[in-house]
């Protein structure tokens, strides 16, 4: 008789170039979008109707592109980080074909990195997780690190391997189809008349909107998608833990700064990239969520007069208007109030 | 580097005869339809069952028609309402065609009355709002007015106009599908044996049944129908405004009502029209909604042996149970308790 | 002018042999099983995913057995257990043909036992329900009694019939589809490599994680099934009821302890049958449901090498972990800690 439960992987666990086939393949439906509209309030067009994303190309509305993040990393974490003390960063974040209600969602991640702590506790995990549909398209591609434990100190350190992580992702090296057509883009009908050439680098934008976190709300965003890490949903348990209370998953609180940021970036109708990205404290039901956004980089698609892209910074503060852009210090060092500093590519029209 | 946020429009941004288009077209899914009933656990078979639509001449089910209401609505709400201080009241409200899961929804209105207030800091904005589905069919229209801060109170008035609104939609004016055939219709499968005939001119109903509203359920609705006015979902901002709290978006409670509803009216399938309506006083999360209803008129219908109109008028309220059936005074005065007052036509079979 | 709302039936208002025909059919759809997802956080891979299901031989992911079960049951409260005090059991629960998104589900009872109470004031009512789906297929087929007040004392006692229920289901009469094929049954994307020899008889699974109870979550799945029993929705009359606040709905501890037990059951794709439950202790918002499972028995398949059964018994607790499985004393009295205890039949993959 064997243990039946997943006791989760710990960081003696993990093999340098380990290959892990993530459990629980999902197809995405209508229901996963109306919910994902109804627990972010998510305004952007090209998720909300079937005949704005026709005009441009798509066959019918994509699902939103964090509704297909969350779902890939919900996968992905009964194997990865059911053990994680922290959640340390993204990178090389690429998304790949447009994922449409039907589609059904399989991912893998490749072990590319580890690095044990010096206390011998804790470990730092990187792996490659790719998520594909049911043709095996790439529709995600991105590391992540985590910091995991061990289940034993004692049991000896692999040799260290930190993999060279590109700081964000070129131009050359974002998807842009070639069916995507702007010619008929509807910016009233996007709500916003500013298109890419509309924005410059350094430009900043209080995205003005606050949205109050529910427990009932993010543990439903994150039960739906199958993310089954313990610290969202267990009272009882956290009541004894680190903050007295349930942690909420920080893809969430990613999830409502976007949604927040239509309002200023509503013709950034797709996500390309997320080049890094750091969850700098945590939020707990009660706090309300702000955002604002600085323009990094207007960047040039290579053939595309019709689209360009910007390079964006986007933070999340709880319980602070973002009217003063908060974020970290000269050193460095975050205010308490900010929980989220994420640093993406986005698509936009051309004026052309 | 322009602006880049929706300021809303204030009341001198409106011109009389001026059309909006309004953003964010939306196709309405199977999921939005099991969101409803889940938030507003309503009960009414035409909107639960493909089977029991198709037997009385529908495709499918069709979507419930407060849902599309209330999709209309949010479409119209970044453009009409962002700065409003009160919704006034609605008129003229005909539901046109059926609307099925799959359609989706544009939504244009017209500025047809203006009318500064003796403030000056603040005027009344009505506006006819049209909802047409991808066909460019006709699927709501309705009247309504709020009032709209100015942005500068030394803003010139435009010239009053308010234009002639009915009391209430006359029969020639609702819209009866002539694919509807009530000869297979059902009683025992909606649950109630009460047709057209049983209902008489004064009758009152208790609706019996309460629901208690919680922050998480009357903000995911919202946001499902990207109902984006601010007053619903910011907490931090909220805590120091005008009742310390998150105000319930109106369009929910008559969700309610009218799901509660089914209990005294469970044939009552397809709202022809709101004729008029007014929230009296505002609802909070953990507040329980009632209701009752009394039947203003019993209306036939041209053409129509198998069908009849009820004009009805139901009343909410909340922490009070509705047996004494609560109402205004002799003055017009509405008891703290009471929330809502809508008078509304109904469509229900006759005996035939 | 008669009494429009629905009284529901009291004791004497029940016949022995009476048929009732359950208002409100249902299409089940892809929205209601993503809304499953997000209230339960199921994670069993063939209700997630269309192409798992068709590798074992489904057309397409069949909604999960405990939604179809709530959706059935909610029919069938208005008219048999609005009056009810409490809810007595559940028997000869034989699950049928798979019910897949589109299908429109129709529940039908037949009272097949009364026996007043000494009290005169309550009788036992015994039901049998089934419900079909829209080809007339029998999709589910349970007993259940409860206890229904009686509308007058005087009224006369039925003469007592007690119907004999089988302890539990028999393997002949569990109902595995010809269609199965379990040849390529993932085990990696189901989540788990044990099989059907893997369990032994005794075995002991603590699930566990935990998940916190909402307000909003236990009230939204409940709505979704429209299952209009009062105590689960108004705060405003229960917070002067026997426990002053809202009780959950049984069935949604059920389907969290379901859902918790995929951490160990993860092979478990398909209930076959309730043999009997009772929910112990009642539950409330606030409330951590943990879970534990004991294999009762393993059972062979008649005809089928690729498939087996295990009879299992799950307990539920509430704020008490079950890494000490927790449940009833020597006397057979519960703790105040246990809520839920149910036995019942799961379809697994044999190893062949």
């Amino acid at each position: 008789m064997s243990i039946k439960t997943n006791p989760g992987n710990y960081f003696e666990d993990f093999r340098l170039g380990q290959e892990i086939v993530h459990a629980v393949p999902r197809t995405i439906t209508e229901g996963d979008v109306a919910l994902y509209i109804g627990l972010t309030g998510s305004r952007f067009a090209l998720h909300s109707s079937d005949a704005f994303a026709q005009t441009i190309g798509y066959e019918q509305a994509p699902i939103d592109d964090l509704l297909l993040f969350h779902m890939v990393f919900g996968r992905t974490v009964a194997d990865i980080s059911l053990n994680a003390i922290a959640n340390l960063g993204y990178a090389q974040c690429v998304f790949g074909a447009a994922v449409y209600p039907g589609d059904t969602i399989l991912a893998r991640s490749q072990v590319i990195g580890l690095k044990e702590n010096s206390s011998r506790e804790t470990g730092v995990v990187y792996v490659r997780s790719v998520g594909r549909n049911q043709m095996g398209d790439v529709v995600l591609d991105y590391v992540r690190w985590v910091m995991v434990r061990k289940r034993d100190k004692e049991a000896p350190a692999p040799e260290t391997h930190v993999p060279d992580l590109i700081g964000h992702v070129p131009a050359t090296e974002l998807i842009i189809p070639d069916t995507l057509d702007m010619a008929e883009y509807d910016f009233a009908l996007a709500g916003a008349p500013h298109c890419w050439e509309d924005y410059s680098k350094g430009e900043r934008i209080d995205h003005v909107d606050g949205m109050t976190l529910e427990e009932s709300d993010h543990m439903t965003a994150t039960r739906l998608y199958q993310n089954n890490a313990k610290v969202h949903f267990n009272q009882h348990a956290e009541s004894r833990g680190r903050f007295g209370k349930r942690l909420i998953y920080g893809g969430h609180i990613i999830s409502l700064a976007r949604a927040l940021s239509c309002n200023g970036l509503a013709n950034a109708f797709r996500i390309l990239a997320f080049n890094g990205g750091r969850h700098v404290n945590p939020s707990f039901a009660g706090d309300t969520i702000y955002a604002w956004s600085e323009v990094l980089d207007v960047i040039e698609l290579p053939g595309r007069a019709d689209l360009g892209a910007l390079r964006l910074r986007t933070v999340a503060a709880k319980d602070h208007s973002c009217a003063d852009f908060p974020g970290p210090d000269a050193e460095g060092k975050y205010p308490a109030t900010v929980v989220l500093d994420v640093d993406y590519t986005v698509l936009l029209p051309r004026r052309g």
